[in-house]
């Protein structure tokens, strides 16, 4: 079939004769083929209805779609894009069988593009037999159809659909690919608001593992079509801004030979004759391409945590959005290049993805997330002081535990207005050895995390980029010089001040949009339980 | 230290006498540090020089940068942006010594900052004493130093630089970073092009594995600083040209259940109690995407082989730039779609990435790429009978050989001048049993390669949507059912036909290039002989 296709650049010579004669055959393989279908439709009518169907070669089932035809003429048109200016217009649609009810000589379809839905009638008249309509109201729902119809706009406002001012009136319809007539979950169910509670109704939740496990229904719902969405802006958002920044995207590898941090919580993998590791963390690459010269970069991939941590917020794999940067004088530099990149993030969500926002708090109604440009900034005395005034006595040495950041984050809101702060200077002895120590005070550290609604999202520091000290840190903290000596000699040659931060991308998502379970943002959740699908 | 930092979005209401006395204490710290490095570079001082230096404070090594100071009063300048317009200016500059060499009382220096070099001359005047001269000649290759320095135009062009106009002349220089004297490897010689052969010099060349080795160094060449940049270029492009046509970024997961083609070349984790498998395509997920209206997607990732392939082009892990996308009626919807993706793709890097394919092209002289638009579309039996009259050849269901491909490439380029091209309709018997089968000829199939330099960069295919033809050919391919019952189960809901393909990122961007080897393409390369660094 090549002689169809534009085989170099060159203006059209063609053979119209070849043509000619391959437009022949396809009309004759068109005719042969209705034909085909009609003996099929017929066959298909073990109905009471001996007559002549006036409607046989406007409905049926397709033969699987195997890219016989092209149907170039078929104009199709998006249910989104629907609005009363094409009224009367003829277009094909293809989209779900999201319901249907058959009333008399009537068949009521909601047909469902994404998360727009449009109400499609079959009645009976000259054109359209109650063959067709029947043929119609056993279409199993969540079957994937092509509608030919007329779009016609309705004198009283649908509610059930998104199109509420436009109803399409069929002219031909058929079945592209056919669900099963038992479905593991109901679309309704799974896209119920949580806060509905109709005594009249039986108000079906679906439960998390039944969604997951049957992932390809469960991300059909409003909410998670625009979930993902969201979550595609965060990765965008976050490259473009920094990419804007000057930072360079760089590719890590996931499989490493020693355990990055002491071995915990690794998982191992069998590499050929021996065994490697799956990298924990993207660190050592970053700070190598720092000490390369690269300046600024990101990288957005796989992380790998083997804890058996069955909570909300953990996964054992998850996305990470990590950043390293040389600075010049202080580590501030780098810390407000963070703050302003999740302001301009935040910013980016709220202004392009407001539709999906809009959908996501349909089903799960959360407080809008406030931020504040520039970001706020403390440092962890006052996170210590703030909380001494709700009465939490945290060690000015001691980390904060997850129930204290989750207090901090709502005395935060309450004080300052914002979903999001950074939080400076952690005491020294709760961060890893590699973390620069502050020159002022012996006890705290050049390192920080940042929250979202009272929730860490990423963890960074200044590095120590020279070889002696970053020796006489391991040393003290008891770490053994022989396995981290690659990364201490990557420092040798010469090495920038720099510092950095990975970001856990789902829980960016899920706290953005006020979610409570970290697998509603991830597509194919992996934890401790759950491997598949 | 909070109180310096705007804690919130409020206009500055401020603490002057707190600040005011901040400033005080700064400027006592500096009296301070001024004495003591003072002292320091005293005691450096054993040669012979007894007299007062009067260089003292202009010279020297910094203390290891802690962020104790912000020095927001010097202005720093990138050395690619120097031009003559700006002569007679001051300004700092943060580099590496390229290279040294002391002449008498002067010490010229050849700085870099990625690819970019200016010669910075510090010579014996009233401001700089010989002691500061021998300083500077003593600084080893690779070290990071700050330099103020005045911008001057010179006479003759500097040919060693890629600043030819501008030199510098210092006024401070300190050393922020020092490397060690002993280099594993010469940037020099790690730089050179692989045409150049001076009889007068040792033409060293710095082979594959000290570069993996020393990776840190050997990325700090320009060719390096300038592969990886198009690298990100490509990731980039892809993604925005993607995202214009409205597909929608996926994450799928690495870690997975079972051995997605049959249990060959798969890596196996160890997890928890259990084992699993590092994910070899996302193509399951892809899938699964689709099925649940998604439409659209890609995704960029890891890509683990577990292949004991020793080759240029192979890795044990690579980055997937994989695609899939529904269709309406026929997989060239598809196939257009992904041609006209890397025609974008490649007039994006040649515009907007010249400057990185020019310093790859020093080191390694190579054709420029040459594309089409639109690009060339050949179906399989004209590949083969391209090779029959070379005189190779090959059964019309067998699938090409590496050489096969490379001579084909080779066909192709002198008989339609491009480097890249689609070979469309393989033959069924040599693709995996989820491909769709041709319904015009039962010995062909729905599938496509596409190549770039006659190299395989991407295999794709319409793939069988239908659960029960599924079935069948998963049965006739002797395949386990029990093994797939996830993947078919995913098309029992309704699934449209789709169709798409797997890119591999690395391969992309070494043939565009024209480079000889994947490991040059790959910032830290897997193969199954190199796990590190």
């Amino acid at each position: 079939m090549a002689e169809d296709e534009p085989v170099a650049p060159v203006p059209e010579g063609g053979e119209p004769s070849k043509k000619a004669l391959k437009k022949q055959l396809k009309e004759a393989e068109k005719t042969a083929k209705k034909a085909e279908r009609k003996a099929q439709n017929e066959s298909q009518q073990t109905s009471n209805d001996v007559g002549l169907d006036i409607s046989l070669e406007r409905y049926g089932q397709f033969d699987m779609i195997q890219s016989k035809e092209q149907h170039e003429e078929r104009k199709f048109m998006h249910v989104k894009d629907l609005n009363p200016t094409v009224a009367d217009q003829t277009m094909w649609f293809r989209g779900r069988v999201h319901t249907s009810r058959a009333k008399g000589k009537q068949c009521f379809i909601v047909l469902r593009q994404q998360s727009y839905t449009v109400q499609v009638l079959i009645a009976v008249n000259e054109k359209i037999s109650k063959q067709m309509v029947k043929f119609c109201s056993n279409i199993t729902k969540e079957s994937i159809i092509d509608v030919e119809a007329i779009i016609k706009t309705v004198p009283k406002k649908i509610e059930s659909c998104s199109q509420k001012d436009i109803e399409l009136h069929v002219e031909q319809i058929f079945v592209v690919s056919a669900a099963k007539s038992q479905l593991p979950l109901q679309i309704e169910d799974a896209s119920r608001p949580v806060t509905e509670s109709d005594e009249n109704s039986l108000n079906i939740r679906v439960n998390q593992d039944t969604r997951l496990d049957n992932r390809v229904l469960d991300l059909r719902t409003p909410a998670n079509q625009a979930i993902f969405r969201v979550e595609a802006g965060v990765c965008k958002l976050f490259r473009d801004i920094l990419t804007k920044k000057g930072f360079v995207e760089i590719h890590t590898p996931k499989i490493i030979s020693a355990a990055s941090e002491g071995g915990a919580n690794v998982f191992t993998v069998s590499y050929f004759k021996g065994f490697a590791y799956l990298a924990q963390s993207p660190q050592l690459y970053k700070q190598m391409a720092i000490a390369a010269d690269f300046d600024k970069v990101f990288t957005v991939g796989a992380v790998f945590r083997a804890e058996d941590s069955n909570t909300h917020r953990h996964l054992t794999e998850f996305v990470g959005l990590d950043l390293e940067m040389a600075f010049k004088y202080h580590y501030h530099e780098v810390v407000d290049t963070i703050g302003q990149m999740f302001t301009e993030l935040f910013r980016g969500l709220r202004d392009n993805y407001a539709d999906e926002i809009v959908a996501v708090n349909q089903q799960y109604a959360v407080e809008p997330f406030k931020f504040l440009d520039p970001p706020l900034k403390l440092e962890f005395p006052q996170a210590i002081e703030l909380l001494a005034e709700s009465g939490v006595i945290i060690g000015s040495e001691d980390d904060l535990s997850t129930p204290d950041e989750k207090l901090l984050g709502k005395l935060v809101r309450a004080k300052y207005g914002t979903d999001f702060y950074i939080l400076d200077k952690y005491p020294l002895a709760v961060r890893p050895f590699y973390t620069m120590p502050d020159p002022n005070n012996p006890k705290a550290s050049n390192s920080y995390d940042m929250f979202m609604r009272g929730e860490e999202i990423i963890s960074g520091a200044q590095r120590i980029h020279d070889p002696d000290f970053l020796t006489e840190r391991a040393k003290y903290h008891g770490i053994d010089l022989d396995k981290i000596k690659a990364y201490i000699d990557a420092f040798r040659y010469g090495c920038p001040p720099h510092a950095g931060g990975g970001i856990g991308m789902e829980r960016v998502v899920m706290l953005y949009l006020g979610l409570d379970n970290i697998r509603k943002v991830s597509m194919f959740p992996r934890d401790p339980k759950r491997l598949t699908p």
